[in-house]
C-alpha cells in the first residue's frame, strides 16, 4: 500500500481546518487497488443552508467496496455515476449544526449520504436516503457501520434473503470483513454451525473468535479439500462476499436445496476479466438455489434490520466490530484497506466524533 | 444428421423380431451429436420372469437430453453411469405381459425405467421407479412424455420452483422442446405474459400457436435487442432450457426480483469448454434469483404433478405436443433430434403401440 497522507496531492493532515468543507473528490479511475493519485483533496468554504435545508458535520464515514465502482463510473442503482472531479460518494454520521428544514434540529443526529466530506448542507432529500440515528444506547459511531449501511447489508443478506435455520451448515467467505464478520455472528445466534473463509491466520482466529465452530485459510489451505472435511453433508447455506473462485468451490459442495446468497464479488473487483461461472448448472443437481441482494433494495427494512441488530448486540452477545481508521486525511487508506483485505470487521473512519466513538443520550424505553 | 437405420451394425428394420428382446446397447462414448456408430444393436431371446417379478413388453419410449450424458458414462443422481456395452437408459410405457410379481396383473399398463429394449423382466424395484400409468381418459402414449418424466420436469421446474404469478412476463427458451412447449401452454393457463425463444420460423410459428404472445427466433434475431424490445419492464421468470449465451442474456435483463430457472443446458452438452456466466452477479442489482431443479429430486410429488397437467388437458386446453418417431430402430435419430434442434414438442418412439397411442379405458370417475 503505497497510500500515505503526507504526500503532495493537497492535504496536508497537520493542518485540517475546521472552518472549511474539507473533501476528497476523483482525481483519476482507479487502476487495480486504489492509489492516492486517484483521489484530489479540496477545500471550499463551508456552505450555508437555504429554507428548507439544514448543516451537517460529518462525524464518523464507512468505508465499502462499493466506492472502487463509484471511482470508475460506474453507474449504481443507489447513486449516481461519478465524474472526475466529483465528491466521492459515502455515507456517514453527522450532527445538524444549523438547521432550516423543519424535520430536524440543531444537535440531531444523523446517518446518510454525506459524501467524503466534512461539512454538507442537505435538504435531506429521498436520494440521500438519510435516517436519524436509533436511540440505542450504543456510540454513535456504529451508526456509520454495524447500525447503517453494513449491518443493513448482513441482515438483508443473511436473515431476509439467506433464511437460516438452526442446525444448518453455513459458509461464509470473507468472513473477517465488514459484513462477512456480522454475519458470521448472526448464524451463530440463529442457531447456525458456521464455517469461515478468511486469509491469513491473524483473521482466521478472529473468526473462530467470533464464533465459526472452524476457518479455512483461502491464502494457504485447500479450500475445496477443507470443505469437504469440514462439511461432509455439504453446505445448507453459502454467503458469499467475495465471488470468483470460491463461489465456485462452495457451488461445487452445495448440499440438496443448498442456498447460495450473493452478497459481494470484492475478487472480481480488480480483476481485468470478470469471472467465468462454468458450474452454474450444479445448481440442478440439488435443486439448489442462487439469490443476489443488492443493500439499497431493502431500505423498507431498515427499522426492522437496525432493531434486531441492537437486540442481538444487546442480549446476544453479537460483537460491533469496527475497524477504526482515524482522521479524514486518511481515507484514501481506509478505502485501500478493503481491497488489499487489511480491514477486520466493518471499515470506519473518525472524522470528527470521538476516538472511542459517543454514546448516544437517548435510551428510548421498551426498546433495546 | 447421418442417421439412418438401413445401416451395417446390425439392425435391420424390415426384420424386428417380436420374439426376440431387441436392445440398443453404448457403442463408443458420443463425440458432438450421436451418430449411429455410438449405438450397437442386440437381439437376446425374451427373458424369463422369476417369482416376484414381471415380463414387460416395450410400447413407447421417452427420449431425453440427458441421455446423451448417460451414454458419455457421466453419473447422473437418477440413473447408474454406463459403460460401454450396457443396454441405454430410457423410461417409457410397457404392457405387463406376464406376472409373479403380487401388485401387477398381466395387462396392466405401467412407465418406468424400461431402458431401449423391446422387452425387460423388473422385480419393479424402488431404483427402476415404476408407476402404473394414470387412469386419465387419455391415450397410453402420452405417459411415455407429457405425462411421464418430461410432464414431471415442467410442472416442477415451473409450478413448484417458478412460482409464476398471473400477469407476470415469463420467457421460456428451448419453447418448441418437450419440456418447453409444455412450459408455454402452462404459463399461458397461469396467466402469465409468455415470450418464447426457439430457432427457425416454423418452430417460432408453433410456439406463437401454443400461446406465445411473442416469439424470438435465436437463429436469426438479435435476441438481446428484441428481449428489451418485447420486456420493456424485464422478465418476471425466465425458464431457462438451454445455459450459455441465452442463460446469460436473460440474466441481464431480469426484471427486480426477477428468478430463474435452470431446467436444462442443451446448449452444454455438445460444447467442448463448458460456459462461463460472468453476469451472474447480475442477480444482486435486481434481488434476482437463480433455482435449479432436477425431475429426480421430485418424484415425491408426481400425483400431485400429473392430475395437474391431466387437468390442464381436458379443461384448460393444454394440448400434449409429442413428436413421435416410428419404430424402434429409429431410436439413435429421436435421440440426434433433440441436439439438432429437429424436435418439436415431446421427442417420443412409436416401439410397439398404436399409430395413435391407445386410448386409456379406465376413466376414474371423480378424477379428471
Amino acid at each position: 500500500m503505497a497510500i500515505s497522507s503526507n504526500s503532495t496531492n493537497g492535504c496536508d493532515a497537520a493542518v485540517i481546518p475546521e472552518d472549511r468543507n474539507c473533501q476528497w473528490r476523483v482525481a483519476a479511475r482507479p487502476k487495480g487497488n486504489v492509489v492516492l493519485e486517484d483521489f484530489a483533496w479540496v477545500e471550499e468554504p463551508i456552505p450555508r443552508p437555504r429554507d428548507g435545508e439544514v448543516l451537517l458535520q460529518t462525524l464518523y464515514l464507512g468505508l465499502a467496496p462499493v466506492m472502487r465502482m463509484y471511482m470508475l463510473g460506474t453507474g449504481t442503482a443507489g447513486e449516481k455515476p461519478l465524474e472526475i472531479g466529483d465528491v466521492i460518494h459515502g455515507r456517514g454520521t453527522a450532527r445538524v449544526m444549523e438547521s432550516r428544514h423543519p424535520d430536524y434540529q440543531v444537535g440531531d443526529m444523523v446517518q446518510g449520504q454525506m459524501g467524503w466530506q466534512t461539512y454538507k448542507v442537505s435538504a435531506m432529500t429521498e436520494q440521500e436516503k438519510f435516517f436519524k440515528c436509533p436511540g440505542f444506547s450504543l456510540p454513535y459511531a456504529l451508526c456509520a457501520g454495524v447500525l447503517g449501511m453494513t449491518g443493513l447489508s448482513a441482515w438483508a443478506g443473511f436473515i431476509d434473503c439467506g433464511k437460516p435455520r438452526s442446525g444448518e451448515t453455513v459458509v461464509i467467505s470473507g468472513a473477517a470483513g465488514g459484513v462477512g464478520s456480522l454475519v458470521v455472528q448472526m448464524a451463530k445466534i440463529r442457531g447456525c454451525r458456521v464455517i469461515g473463509i478468511a486469509g491469513g491466520d491473524e483473521k482466521c482466529a478472529f473468526i473462530r473468535d467470533l464464533g465459526c465452530e472452524a476457518s479455512i485459510d483461502y491464502k494457504a489451505d485447500n479450500v475445496a479439500q477443507k470443505l469437504a472435511e469440514l462439511c461432509p453433508q455439504g453446505i445448507d447455506l453459502y454467503f458469499d462476499n467475495v465471488g470468483g473462485e470460491i463461489l465456485s468451490t462452495c457451488l461445487e459442495q452445495l448440499a440438496m436445496y443448498g442456498r447460495v446468497v450473493l452478497c459481494g464479488s470484492i475478487s472480481e473487483y480488480t480483476r481485468a476479466e470478470p469471472f467465468g461461472l462454468t458450474n452454474y448448472t450444479r445448481l440442478r443437481r440439488v435443486n439448489g438455489s442462487m439469490q443476489g441482494f443488492f443493500v439499497y433494495n431493502h431500505l423498507h427494512q431498515w427499522d426492522e434490520a437496525m432493531t434486531e441488530i441492537a437486540t442481538m448486540i444487546h442480549d446476544q452477545g453479537l460483537r460491533p466490530v469496527q475497524d477504526m481508521v482515524d482522521g479524514f486525511e486518511n481515507m484514501p487508506e481506509a478505502l485501500a484497506r478493503l481491497y488489499d483485505g487489511s480491514n477486520v470487521g466493518v471499515q470506519c473512519c473518525r472524522v470528527r466524533g470521538e476516538p472511542q466513538g459517543e454514546a448516544l443520550t437517548t435510551d428510548i424505553g421498551g426498546q433495546p
